[in-house]
């Protein structure tokens, strides 16, 4: 049975709009999979804490030599990472917050590197890959090419190179220019938001769009 | 009379390069300042917290308005804020995680971007353009132009973009292949480790290397 997971991580709540991109991918994977199961995870509700100086090594030491702190740091890890083998497709909401991800974001791929559960034990070969990994991603400027501010999005560049040991892949689907309704500074550019906004749309709409069996969607 | 502020960052303890390297600023910078002042933020023993969906947006809504858990970060915000208003010279322990900065050095910098705090309250000028930042950065592995993970370094190019509105404007001195130590595969690059540490020991002990009163260094 096909298994999704759907992560978020802004901390906008409602008027969040990675939050309703990658909402409305769930109800595409749901539509496209009707027998399919879902799990939940909200980063910016119940955060992955820090890796800090008495748990962040916990993936580095042997499990002889493990402190209290780093073996709950560890079990932490495990889980996350079973969570996303689990998972035929995982979904994460990803704004883009003073110019990189929210620091939920990074504290939770931190947990992800983990040789031996994520990678092999000697981080040569990933273990996730058979995981479809699909970013809705949105960030209040406008960062494309020529434009003021190209490649001040680092949240983008950095989360493929950041799994990619574990073979993670991620595909992102992208609006942009999201402060415009709210920075009068940016009213001029609320045409270009909307247009971005609808293209994301539109991918996420065509997601999963081969055909599906009829008697699956009658159930 | 002279103010620095030392922050640490590194998980490692006393592996760290980051943190033997922002040690030896802080030891060249009390040198050239013998009356100077130091204080001390260790962000892996002492967290800044995650932005949290109780918490995030403390630094965007009107006073009134916060909550108790907004006020607490707000109150945070306004203490890290002033700390490096009062200081002179900023050192920063950065090491690189996952390819980008430790989750903890986001925090920090979330909660250090606040209008009417470290900006204008529109934003529109920093305020902390009074205070030297120096940036002490430790990699595991190599980033340099023409090496194969060339631009996988997301925490160098991220910090400037992301403390850009506060008029803060890192100068980086940077240590990497940091791992060649540990690392079997890496053991080749031990000379160019060597070479890189050494030149970003020298770039340190040529700080502040204006000339001193002989009365001050006597004191």
């Amino acid at each position: 049975m096909a298994h999704l997971l759907h992560i978020d991580s802004s901390i906008q709540g409602e008027r969040s709009v990675s939050r309703a991109l990658s909402a409305r991918a769930a109800a595409r994977w749901r539509q496209t999979h009707p027998d399919g199961t879902v799990a939940y995870r909200d980063l910016a509700a119940d955060p992955v804490p820090h890796f800090t100086a008495a748990t962040g090594t916990a993936l580095m030491v042997p499990e002889a030599e493990r402190t209290p702190a780093q073996q709950e740091s560890y079990a932490l890890s495990a889980a996350l990472i079973e969570e996303i083998k689990s998972a035929d497709t995982l979904l994460l909401g990803l704004p883009v917050y003073n110019f990189g991800p929210p620091s939920t974001v990074k504290a939770w791929v931190d947990h992800l590197i983990a040789p031996g559960l994520s990678t092999a034990p000697d981080g040569s070969a990933g273990l996730l890959g058979e995981t479809e990994f699909i970013v809705l991603h949105a960030r209040g400027g406008g960062y494309l090419e020529g434009t003021p501010r190209e490649g001040w999005d680092h949240a983008e560049p950095w989360l493929p190179h950041a799994v990619s040991l574990t073979a993670l892949a991620p595909r992102f689907i992208t609006a942009e220019l999201t402060l415009s309704e709210t920075v009068p500074a940016m009213f001029e550019l609320k045409g270009l938001a909307a247009e971005s906004l609808a293209r994301a749309e539109a991918e996420i709409d065509e997601l999963w769009s081969a055909p599906v069996p009829a008697e699956a969607l009658a159930g």
